[in-house]
């Protein structure tokens, strides 16, 4: 079987489990009062150029839900791409931490959010029209949810667009990692350095066990969120054990190294099925995920020769590449 | 330094740990569709003697909340002793993950619910009194907050007022270890065979790295937590790293020895203590923590003895032992 | 100047204000304990031609979101069109009262949900996928959001396909009245016997003054509601003033009378529109609104002549006429 | 029968009656955009002596949850009297508006806050106690519920010890016009001169009918209110009839009129039962409420002489006078 299903059904980095060892001595304070967290504070400091809080969290989800909830009252409205995880695929936490936190679906390509139809959505909105709700936040997936990377400016004009309405940005950065991988730049450039307010640092898809992060770059949205994430259930008690995995994560650029192995084995596959004509990818392939229209007969095919993926329609499949997944696997 | 402030200061046991690592191979469906979860569902139903579903989460706030939001409808109401952790110590996560559930508080000795207390208040609302909300359910935490631990005939006689009432019966089990190597007994006794719906199983307190568990014994609660625990973000993608460390928390009475092991040095501690007339337990010492009036003085000598403990108030400290307080430390 | 603004804008029917003077004499139980709302139950349980349960609520908003929250969990979500006003002009009532309820838009004609969108959003999730939420209800708009009414058979379709699935159905009937009025059945056929378990009866936009109801159909969802309403403020003490207004507004068929009374001058209007070139209807004129393309220069001109009406966008104006809307208005 | 169950059961005001005729002619703006609004709002600025922003609502409990969910996120705490009504009669609407808010009950006479409880409460939970909540705000009851009123320097002591820690104030004004009709001073001077941030300004219970209202001192609270209010199904269309009836509530003094009668009425009674040895005032009669702690059997012969009055416990019952309680009744 060669696994092609997700970068969540694979191992963890050894690295990051092994951490988890080396913070098991003596005795430390709870909830965070730790050295390992305290650490965790320095070292994602020094990785985005600028004091940032970081709050360790269970899942994906979580860091979503309570970093939106964090941008606004519960009569806000968030708006994200229409493929966006939060809007498809997290059972709308976001209306659930934000106590009915609407999210609005905005259209673009290969799941970005197309600027003009963000303007033109927020125009449609006066100020007045309190039977409308109030816009608070724009969610930017990176990588986006079908695979692709905005690039700085892309970044950059929707934050213009959202900033000139008194938005707050967020990013859900589930696969930051591959993103930074991609762009080859500072992990500060497509976050603060454009805007955004408060990112879901992912972790787990990319080589990380059982946390995530939210990274606050906007110091008064910190003290709040951390009263909500010890009422979300969301601060571990033995809280060094999950700082020690985000410590780990990161040391040594072990994260960037798993992302650019996992995007460079997408990548191959991607150059593999330009001369294959039953096949078109719906967008660029520049993480480590593809998503390939394909016949329903192909896809068969493809699972009896042991390929596991997900069907996402009958002629749509997601193939994501782990960060371990091998040269050989690729080549099949 | 000797710590006593609290069992999430302590170390996992080295066993836990280990069962991450050898977790770590191969893939595996996310979001509990592993084989260490469908274990797990196995190994606690052996264990409680009766098919429960478990659901690991990340903290003991998570699991009192979102099973307590499982129990009945935003306007219900939960009763729980008055020194309850759900009511002094989550920030009301019941109120929030149960959409506005109101937490009563029920007075009684050593953490414990009065019976009689808890069928006056019954009493005090009617079902045709709308305005006063509806009660739902019971909430026990065993062992008490003050160190106590309920016998089973105590648990029986707030299941026989509660149910008389069509209430249903979460139990806190955050030391629920301790409770069951204190009473001796099978886990089911003080759990469904005395009419609990839904427990907090705890293991972070007592030698657990960074998971607990939401046991359900009352099969028709479970479908609809299940969504709940996804959307509150609490279902690990990597979910057989959570589910490992529970099966090694179990594995072959580890956890009833760690429990047994923090007890006796409490119970130890316990004795040496009755001879000295400056100091009152505040509630008998049947689990693994001791709540001591003393002298203020006092307090600041032992501090400045290398002692670390909770101050509660001027006059009350709490100690708590860990399954690897050594009995030298005791002994001090 | 000529007000097709809204149904709102009008005065109330004298009769419904009568009824409260009439309402104002010697003392009455509060919160609904009252011989005006026992007598509620039965005129509407006569009108509908089953028993019923009434609750007046302020507000339209109310009535739905209300509704909606009392047909499943706060992690369901509820299928309704994408003009539907639950979607457009709630401020996400629905969500808040929910506690996190989703809405989802399905498309359709007219402001109609298209009963084969319907069934591919409902196969697109399976009961196993727990991230996507679960689908619990349906709400339709009768006379819709785009004035045209459903006929009875396409209800049914609707909720063939959503009882198959286990769904609830809601029925805003904020211009119920108007629907009614057009159909010219019993109001039981497009609502209980169509299979609709509880609707929002609005009587503002018809005549009335200060409430409308909420009535349920299937008898087990009620006591819920009554604890729900009484929390969310919606459960007046002097309930006489509001069960008065609503006996009123069905007595005699002025109901009915008004929204005919309100149809007839929309229709009037419609036909004499067929003959203008430059404007285009957006739905068939079936209740009392009208929907109409035409140039943004021409609303200019109206607005001139002294006609107020509210532009949806520079080429969509909506008129609404009102059970008081003369004829030498729909003349002009 | 002669009726002292509540201030509810009776009449509303004829002058309140008519004003919703005299409001029913031409078209308004709806959601408050009409003139009859308009005029509130400068009514209340002259009656305040200061510029307010009012709200009219349907009920005391939409009121007071949602003028306490605007003071502060949905992890605060509000401190409020043991007795309040907002903590005993409102199915905790406070909980459910606020997303999770939390009532911490503080004890005091006669249905007051004392003011030192509320210290050491506050002093209980320091700023890093993240498990706690966070307290923000603190809500006094004028007339309290067992029927005294605050003296303006009582309420500047509650509120000097609340604004030292940053809390907000809110007074639930359900019985406002009895306190200020036996404090004889401006409204005023128990309300923003004393600090109080918001409140839940009452009519029902006066002779009014169909709303109660909120008034906010601290304009920065009115914008996020606003929406949350149309969210809240708080919003009439045709609001002009409820703010006609605020309006004719407090013209010519006739708020303060009727609740000087009711406060009469009830000083009258409080008079007559000095010299009953067997009955005993729980509090003194300062509005329009008298309790009264009695034997049982006395209250058996009270019913069977025709007295209409709650039974709050078997030795305490509440007897409440009306405006338009006759002193004939009283006599009785």
């Amino acid at each position: 079987m060669i696994d092609y299903r997700s970068d969540n059904t694979g191992r963890a980095a050894p690295q990051i489990l092994e951490a988890l060892l080396r913070a098991n001595h003596d005795t430390a304070l709870g909830y965070g009062g730790d050295e390992w967290t305290a650490s965790l504070q320095q070292r994602f400091s020094e990785l985005f150029e600028t004091a940032v809080r970081v709050f360790p969290v269970a899942t994906g989800t979580a860091a979503n839900a309570l970093a939106l909830a964090s941008l606004g009252p519960s009569w806000g409205i968030v708006y994200c791409s229409e493929v966006a995880h939060i809007n498809t695929a997290e059972a709308n936490a976001t209306g659930f931490f934000g106590g009915g936190t609407k999210l609005a679906a905005i259209g673009g390509e290969h799941g970005k959010i197309d600027v003009d139809l963000l303007a033109e959505a927020l125009a449609g909105i006066s100020p007045a029209q309190l039977h409308r709700g109030r816009p608070i936040a724009v969610s930017l997936t990176q990588a986006t949810d079908l695979g692709a990377v905005y690039m700085l400016d892309e970044i950059r004009a929707v934050a213009e667009v959202a900033k000139r309405r008194g938005l707050k940005l967020h990013m859900d950065g589930a696969r930051f990692a591959n993103a930074v991988a991609r762009l080859g730049c500072s992990p500060a450039e497509p976050t603060w350095r454009s805007g955004i307010d408060i990112m879901s640092f992912g972790a787990t898809k990319n080589g990380g066990a059982l946390c995530d992060a939210i990274v606050v770059f906007s110091p008064d949205l910190a003290d709040g969120l951390a009263v909500q994430l010890r009422r979300a259930g969301q601060v571990w008690s033995k809280m060094r054990f999950a700082s020690a995995q985000l410590i780990a994560y990161v040391e040594n650029g072990l994260w960037l190294e798993m992302a650019g192995a996992s995007n460079r084995i997408a990548a191959r596959i991607a150059v593999g099925l330009r001369d294959i004509p039953a096949v078109r990818l719906l967008a660029p392939v520049e993480a480590n995920e593809i998503f390939l229209e394909l016949p329903s007969t192909a896809m068969d095919a493809l699972e009896a020769d042991g390929f596991q993926f997900y069907r996402r329609s009958s002629t749509l499949a997601r193939f994501v590449c782990r960060f371990d997944t091998t040269e050989a696997e690729a080549a099949r």
